[in-house]
Parts: C-alpha cells; structure tokens; sequence
C-alpha cells in the first residue's frame, strides 16, 4: 500500500481523523503521532544479543512487473539497458513506485516522521515473533490479527520480547501469483487479512515492538475503511513491511529477520530484501 | 560499475579475450567461467553459526540523485508522486540504472550465470574478513588489493574461514560526497583503488569465498584497462558488492554480513542494503 486508487478512502479518513480531533475525542493515529518514537531511540550499542542459526530464509519475493498491487496498475518497469553480446556486459534500469513487491512502510509513508533512509539501522533488525492467524484467514479473507490473537500466542510462547518484530502469518503469500492475492470482489474492494487497529494499539502501548510485517498488499486488511493501522502505527515512528513471503518457514520466536530497507534519500519505503537467520 | 562509458574498455578486454581463446593460452576470465560455482552449491541447511554481537553497522550510503556514478552521469531520479498534505500519504517514483549506490554485481552483470533474483540467499550471508589496505591506498589512488596484501592478513589473523566474505577498505568511503571518490584526472580516466585480478584469482583457485566487497566504485582498480576482476570473479557465479561503507567500523574478522541485495526479476545487480552484526 498506497496508490491513487486509496486516494478516497484516505481522505476520508483524514476527514474523520480531523473530526476526531476537532471533537477533542482523539484517534488512535492522533495519540501514536504524540507518542515518544521507542524505536528510534534506542542506542545503536545494544547489550551482546547471541544468536544460533543453521538456515537462511528469503522472507522476498521476487519482484517483476506483474507483481500484483495494491492499486491493480503496474508498478515496475524493467528495460535492459546494456546486452552481454552486444555490449560487453549487461544491465538494466528500473522504475518503480516504491510502494510495491516485499517492501518497506517508512513512518514517512503517512506523517512527517523517519523516511527510509532516516530508520536507524539497528531498528531493522531484530527477533521476530511470527502470530499464525491461517486457519481464521483460510474461513475468512477478512480476517485480522486482534489483540486475541497477540494473548494467545503469549499464553503459548511467553510475553513478546522487548525489541521484538511481529510478523502476521496469513498464509497469504501462497497467492501471489494469482488474484485471490488481491482478491477484488465486483465493486474493486480487496479481501485479505491484516493487522487490527487494537493489536497495533496494544503493541505500541503495552510492548516495545520496532516493526511490523504482513504476507499480504496492507498492514490493515483489504476491506479496512480508514487505513486505521496505518494511520497510526506509521505516526509512531515505527515501520512496517508489506507481502512477506515464507513466513510459514519460521518458528514461532527465535529467528532474527533483517530488513533490508532500501537507503534511498527520502524514501518512504520500498522494495526491500527481508532476510530470517534460523 | 558499469556504465555506457566504459564500454570501449569492455570491447577492449573482450577483444583481449577472444584472442587469448583463440590461442589457447586461457585467461582468468576463461577460466573462471568454467570453474564450478562453490558458492552457489552450498547446501541451504548449514552446520549451525553461533553469532554473538552488540551493534548493527549499516555498510550502506545514503543513494541520492547527485550519488557519484563510474561514468559521471547522474543514474537515479527520485520523484514525489503522492505528498501527505495533498494525497494523504507520501510516495515517490524511482527511475534506477541498477549499477549505482552501495550495489550488488551479480554474476549476470558480465556472465550468463545468475541474476540477483537467483543468487541462493545463503550466499548473501556470511563472516566477513576486511583487508585493509587503507596506508597504500593514501600513498597511491591506483592501490591494489594483492595476494600479498591476503597473506599478510592471514599471517596475523589465520587462513581465510571457509565460506567467507572478503571486503577491501581503502578508506575511500570518505570521499563519497567529493571529486576525490572517482578521481578523475584531465584525460577522464579515474584512480581509485580496487581488487587485483591475482588477488581474486587466489580466492577462487586456493580459498573459498563468497562474494567480495569494495568502498570504490569497482571491483578493479580505476584505471584498469580490462576489468579482469569483473570479466573472471562474477563469470565464476560469485556476486561483489561496490561502494560499500563504513567497513573501518568492522573487526578484521568476526563480524557477520548480510547483502540485502535486490530481488529484482532479471537484475544484473542493484542498489542493496548491506548490513553487518559486529
């Protein structure tokens, strides 16, 4: 997410946020754009972190031209520019609008906060906590990760580690060669899970999370009204990584996950190689 | 590297190629493209890495507009296509020619062998070993990395570990925002320093290695009339990264790097995120 298809739907949340804070009610965007940054303050000398792995996952996928979007328009262009026979070596040159393929929501996104290049580096990486939400998604498209879905998984696992990255598995990623990724009904509306507003609330408010990752085009689910994670989620200065792939590769808790957001000036987001050590 | 500039010199080396083929004598290049790949028949399951560290180095610049390009013509056009205040979210369209910024070389980029999208994840990930070479590259911009220059190291810190990432830190990551990072001089050729051939001739013949890193603008020297390093390391189906930063923050061994390279369909390479735990 985003493209000039949301353009509506946004600014009709713009609208309500407006009235939210116009009513003195407040939002959960208004209150987390307040918030002091957690992520961002962190010093970049952390205490030693010891880590074990044995496997690499490619949490990517790849990224051609028909990568399906949230807009349903392309997004990338790739045109060889050089030729090995021809020219000695090849090369090609892309365009691409940033919000596309496994890519990067810099806090910049949706506020005035970091842009990509502006994440401090240790902030995109970190334990990842991966919450399994396939069976609800599989009955549901709608379906989002709720603060149920956050305590369950505590009940099983223990309380989410400081520092911690969330990752929502569900199972989306199995279809993205096809539209069900998308999943648009007659009227253009998406179907696909995400994060709900009160799992983000509860993680920003309660846990000390830096990031959040989602196997499918939105860190809020397709239908979603208001883009409410986003909204606030992104205000907070903290990021969130969109279409992972391969999640269902990775444990519980334990792998660490490296966000290879890209370091281009004034970014706000973008394609990103997100690597796992199991 | 590389760019429409360099393309007599690549015709010059091909040509030199050829005619080393042609008689039978072999050349490096001709020789690598023929070796078997080692990096990419690593077995994704690995013996178990126990990795301790305290801080995350990014090795990445910052990739604008104006960001130092081997031909010196500008390779990335950064657009706003979608502003907050107006649209209700920030987005940006980039128009990217691959070989530019903290880059990924694949070995697709002066080969037929694997794109970015195909390099096993596994090989972007490993013990990097810095070379430091820092005091001969203040002496002399066309400094080499040289066979010698690997011994040395491993006379103080042990033969090169299997598996390795070899880096190169001239110290020319200081210059990145001046003249002095290409170093032209009146006639256009650049001087800056870079691997000998005879240095990565060594690492694929005797070592096992799986990508090399640079902080200039290219695998081989500037004034290289062949780049034999390009024409022998990346036909072996090995990757290098150029324009890598910070690596004076690195330990001559023990700290662990990740290539966020581009997943990118087809990609010769690319803008990458390149990070270390140290």
């Amino acid at each position: 997410m985003c493209v000039p298809a949301c353009q509506k739907k946004i600014a009709q949340a713009l609208s309500r946020r407006h009235f939210l804070r116009s009513a003195g009610i407040g939002s959960l965007g208004v209150m987390a754009a307040s918030c002091a940054p957690a992520a961002s303050t962190e010093p970049a000398q952390q205490a030693p972190q010891t880590l074990s792995y044995s496997r690499v996952v490619d949490l990517t996928h790849v990224l051609g031209e028909q990568f399906p979007a949230f807009s349903g328009q392309q997004q990338v262009t790739i045109e060889q520019v050089s030729d090995l026979n021809k020219d000695g070596y090849n090369m090609n040159r892309w365009t691409i609008v940033e919000h596309t393929g496994t890519h990067l929501d810099a806090p910049f996104h949706f506020s005035d906060q970091q842009t990509a290049d502006n994440i401090p580096v240790a902030d995109l990486v970190g334990q990842v906590a991966v919450i399994d939400i396939r069976a609800k998604a599989a009955d549901n498209p709608d379906a989002q990760l709720t603060p149920e879905d956050i305590k369950a998984w505590e009940a099983t696992h223990g309380e989410l580690p400081s520092g911690v990255i969330v990752a929502m598995n569900s199972g989306w990623d199995a279809y993205v060669n096809g539209p069900k990724f998308r999943n648009a009904d007659d009227d253009g509306g998406l179907h696909f899970p995400g994060f709900h507003v009160e799992a983000t609330s509860m993680l920003m408010e309660e846990r000390s999370v830096k990031g959040i990752l989602v196997d499918t085009l939105s860190l809020d689910h397709g239908p979603s009204p208001d883009f409410a994670v986003h909204f606030s989620w992104l205000p907070s200065n903290r990021w969130g990584v969109e279409c992972v792939a391969n999640l269902g590769d990775l444990p519980p808790i334990g792998a660490t996950v490296i966000v290879g957001g890209p370091k281009i000036q004034g970014a706000t987001g973008g394609p990103s190689r997100v690597i796992a050590l199991v």
